[in-house]
């Protein structure tokens, strides 16, 4: 058997995992930002016809990874493992959605990094034989995030300018044993995070407190599989923010890397250019729509070949921050291949 | 390659992976208990010279974790990934103890199916080749529940005939490549939930709730290994209660299928013969400081060879619970061997 584990925090896949669905959702302000062609589908309001937020995100969640599936022309019956995780607490858009998919499910809870996290173990679980088809899927919502982290939007809390906007989003990922065509892209290999955490205590900073956990995963990525930045296309941070985005390419200078050119961020891209999104997009579904919208296409299209997406987690609770805690910030990659 | 995938719901490992190492920590209540001896420490209070009830629980999974590897005889660098989480919003208990620990780090939320879901994950883990030793980990706390799901302790709100108590408690597992002894006790299948609900909105009645989840894995586990119960030294639920592992029973006889005599819940004997108890004790911190401390014992001593470790989990939230929502659940089944 191939070795599997390089290094410390890297694994490689001993055969390629096939990335054979995908499906991405918005909602009004996405459409809005530049990334607006390359969602499937876009929600016509926050509500989108449901009685709360919440059961709105439910229905992104579950929407999200119905049509992936069906994307990948499967049914979800053929899906051994749903893996997904949200930003609600007891991650119930994920849950309720697993009880209306009925597919055997590991519920997952990595803040923003869950994309990345479950599809490192979705990759892992069909690599090592457990599974033939796995679906990944998370979400995010602003007024869902806003109510439970935050102020009550109806109290119209100005937002600092260090802010993100959570994005009503959620993206969904098929991964399969076989190809179903020769564009498939493919998961190599991944880094699993460490928890790191330099001391920021300001909960409206989320980008600044997520930049290490960042470069700890994308330095000893490339030290691992022994690439340097330019072996990439692109390397794809979820949600650092414009400020956060700066922090990284600071960070990785100060240890001898340059990542400015190769990276990119989904918080920056999903809102470039609109006004009042202050340091850019974030939440779960922010990159997982990205990665299974924007560049699930390019991928395909064969326009860029090779990315690490790199989704960060602030692992801070509103409990924690009022007890005077510091924000432990996560950051897993997935390192993929294009087809063909 | 082995078949790893049997039926819809259950993985067999292709070569056993080993328990190799345990930790079982309680507090003043559950010192009280008839599963006292068994438990490796007892917190001396709730606090446990923290300034809060959440840093005493992180304190709880943080030193069952450490002390597990150490009885493995191993180092926390030698861990490859820890997979653990916990009742509290964004599993800050988890979370925070990763920090401390610098072990890369799979978060995942299951209720208190937590340390099913976290060994199933680490099994096939192991077994695909992806790690040499994972520590496995959760927690519960009594005063740190009560605050985030039900009311201020303060209050002294009266709890109801159904309710359950939360165990104060963690429970950590090394599952590794290879065996340390020949005791050491074997992972040979999981039988991975589905979420299950039908109809329970009663959030003090979690055993009613849980009980068609835990049948419906059982059961499924059963007709998918071609096991009958007496195949089973014991089959334990994590958590029913009396009234829920009477729901069980119910259930599964309907069902054909008669558990009494091999049916055990940790939930009844972590409390039994106390008063105040109501229907015994919940919580993720129940059932794997149960199966770290009494049944790890049991199967390193050859007193029982064969268990099915079944952790039921109410995927609920206090959100979910005012929007009117039932209790969608859950359960995982991990089948175990002893060693010798």
């Amino acid at each position: 058997m191939k070795r599997k584990h390089v290094g410390r925090q890297t694994v490689v896949m001993e055969r390629p995992v096939y990335w054979t669905g995908a499906y991405s959702i918005g909602c009004t302000r996405e459409k809005e930002g530049p990334l607006s062609p390359y969602f499937d589908e876009i929600a016509p309001d926050a509500r989108w016809g449901e009685e709360s937020f919440e059961k709105a995100e439910q229905k992104f969640f579950r929407t999200a990874a119905e049509k992936a599936i069906a994307k990948a022309g499967r049914h979800k019956n053929e899906m051994d493992f749903l893996i997904g995780g949200d930003l609600l607490n007891q991650i119930i858009s994920a849950s309720f959605s697993a009880r209306e998919l009925s597919i055997p499910f590991f519920g997952i809870y990595g803040a923003c990094s869950s994309m990345a996290e479950s599809m490192t173990l979705g990759s892992m679980l069909v690599d090592g034989g457990f599974a033939e088809h796995i679906i990944c899927a998370t979400s995010s919502h602003f007024a869902t995030a806003e109510r439970q982290f935050r102020m009550p939007l109806e109290l119209g809390t100005p937002q600092t300018p260090t802010s993100q906007n959570t994005a009503t989003a959620a993206g969904a990922a098929v991964l399969s044993r076989q190809a179903q065509s020769e564009r498939d892209a493919r998961i190599c290999a991944a880094t699993v995070g460490n928890v790191v955490d330099l001391g920021v205590t300001d909960s409206t900073n989320m980008g600044a407190a997520m930049a290490p956990a960042a470069a700890e995963t994308i330095l000893t990525h490339l030290e691992e599989r022994g690439y340097r930045p330019g072996d990439y296309d692109a390397i794809i941070t979820g949600d650092l923010g414009t400020l956060g985005s700066e922090l990284l390419l600071d960070l990785s200078r100060q240890c001898g890397v340059e990542l400015a050119g190769v990276h990119q961020d989904c918080g920056v891209m999903i809102y470039k250019g609109m006004k009042g999104m202050h340091c850019g997009g974030s939440g779960c579904g922010c990159g997982a729509s990205t990665l299974a919208g924007y560049y699930w296409r390019q991928l395909r299209s064969g326009k860029i070949h090779h990315i690490l997406f790199v989704a960060t987690g602030a692992l801070l609770s509103p409990t924690s921050v009022m007890q005077g805690e510091s924000i432990p910030c996560i950051a897993h990659a997935v390192e993929i291949e294009g087809g063909r």
